[in-house]
């Protein structure tokens, strides 16, 4: 089956690839759809750094699994939508033909495959891919592909707004209108939050912000948001080096910043922003099962219409054009693979 | 009367300076001691860098209210234990030689001058200085005046502790013993916490941590404390570049890292550290009034032992020779000053 692969650090390379084989629990799928996401391009750039980190940091974390041969093929996607194709031995799940979506994980015998960046498991950006057949959503009738791929992101942003755990009345700033903030946004719309404002350079995230659910949109190189609000929660879903100081410096004494973005190179920030004010700074990263089905069901219900975000969907052959597009924000948001 | 002050930017010049007089709701006081705290040696050496920022982070943030000409005499000393003197007009409060504590902030018809760095109001490193009544808390008999003075870096331990809302059977790194850290060391051991690592370069700062509470005491530069102890809240309080990035790489996944030092530089700090753990980081500045009478409580009772941390006595005369002693962590710990 055809694939494209990360190879020395491009992801332009589509090539044959071996057809992937369902065991004991899995399930083979083809895939319908699969989002581009900012930590593809991030890994794309700096995959040597990114997995030297995972190293460093070790232990227990989530993102110290990142066990990758750079040297080797990677397999990415992982925002995807799929039709069950043909369960393994023994398996059984949702009926062959229907349309599923499932958190990025494949289970067998030797543990958890994270479907995020491997050399062995195809993930999203290929034609067909395996799934552990207990981690599948079935993915409701009406609902697109198109859509249903976009849980994933929409599971980030119902986590991160879980974890900021807003009080009615407050109100929420949004810095970075990419994948991330602009599922937070819509979750935080979802949850009924009465002032969202959201700020990133680019006029078209700016104009799908609004139409995902932000109450006032802004450019941040020609008025400070803080300007125009003072959030109880900031969201920094930039993941630009300056931008979590700049929220720290700015943001109202006693508030929380949430950090959803990840600044993957290291930043510069005062941390005598953060006591002068008494900020609370909380990391917010991945989502539970729970909040992965909450954020399909918020899709199915219609409480979140992702359509405004999906700017483009493009071949299999077209991915390595679409990861440089993504570089330049103004031209796109969510670009989304269909094999 | 003779005070102490910060000419140009070093704090060797005993003067003499105008007798503060009291005026109505405020008493003046003879200072029996005052601490030097690290703030105070911060602000001796990057004076002009806190003024910027604290015109930098503006608004309402208490650190904002920095407003000293740095080109003018500064009065400093705000960790004081002092014995009433005379009231102003219509002021009344604990009777003539009782000795008091208070928060350092002076209340008058223009507002709240904090004691802590001033032009115009002479603190804690002179032999008078004035406070408000309303704010005054008599020592109880038998605390010794210079246990007394210590009850300021104690209440900002207290507020620490409070604010990381440890559950039993939680576990915590302290990092950095000087009189931050060995307050919240002492607030946790009060408190029965029952596992308790310190870790400070100084041979002398982990004795004195062991005394004040501390279960183990370990040398950063020989062993991370990581390899010793899985926190679930780890405190810095060293305030010094690098140490905070480091506790974000070590640091358990899901922990709580309370930030109640303040590092007046600017830090190179890895985020993808705190994202891919999930860490919440909580800063911690100052303390309210009932948690600066419970520090006092703490100290009268006998929960919280301070003579250990304190290394010296000095007379006004020896300030200036005391900042430079304290630059080197290895010779003193807390130094009074005893006008």
């Amino acid at each position: 089956m055809r694939a494209a692969v990360l190879r020395h650090g491009a992801m332009t390379v589509v090539d044959d690839v071996p057809e992937p084989v369902p065991g004991p629990g899995q399930v083979l799928v083809e895939v319908k759809a699969c989002g581009i996401c900012g930590s593809d391009l991030q890994f794309a750039a700096h995959g040597p750094e990114m997995v030297a980190i995972a190293e460093t940091i070790g232990g227990d974390a989530p993102f110290a699994k990142l066990a990758v041969d750079l040297s080797r093929d990677v397999y990415m996607g992982h925002e995807f939508c799929a039709q069950v194709l043909e369960y393994g031995p023994g398996t059984d799940g949702p009926k062959r033909g229907t349309i599923v979506t499932s958190m990025p994980a494949l289970l067998s015998d030797s543990g958890i495959e994270p479907l995020v960046y491997s050399n062995t498991a195809s993930c999203g950006f290929g034609e067909r891919m395996l799934l552990a057949a207990p981690l599948l959503l079935p993915v409701p009738n009406g609902v697109a592909p198109t859509a249903a791929a976009v849980t994933e992101p929409v599971a980030v942003g119902v986590h991160s707004v879980s974890k900021a755990a807003l009080r009615p009345g407050e109100s929420a700033l949004v810095l970075g209108c990419g994948g991330v903030g602009l599922a937070i946004i819509a979750v935080l719309r979802a949850r009924g939050v009465e002032s969202i404002v959201a700020a990133d350079p680019s006029p078209l995230r700016r104009t799908i912000a609004i139409s995902m659910g932000a109450h006032h949109a802004v450019d941040p190189a020609v008025r400070s948001p803080f300007d125009l609000v003072t959030p109880d929660v900031t969201f920094e879903a930039a993941g630009a080096p300056g931008v979590l100081d700049e929220a720290m410096c700015r943001a109202p004494s006693g508030s929380r910043i949430l950090i959803a973005g990840v600044c993957m190179q290291a930043d510069t920030l005062h941390m005598i922003y953060g006591a002068s004010k008494e900020l609370v700074m909380t990391f917010a990263n991945g989502y539970s099962p729970e909040e992965f089905g909450e954020a399909l069901r918020l899709i199915a219900d219609g409480a979140i219409d992702v359509t405004p975000m999906v700017t483009a969907v493009v071949d299999l052959g077209e991915i390595g054009q679409s990861f440089v597009d993504l570089t330049d924000p103004g031209r796109q948001c969510k670009v989304l693979v269909a094999p």
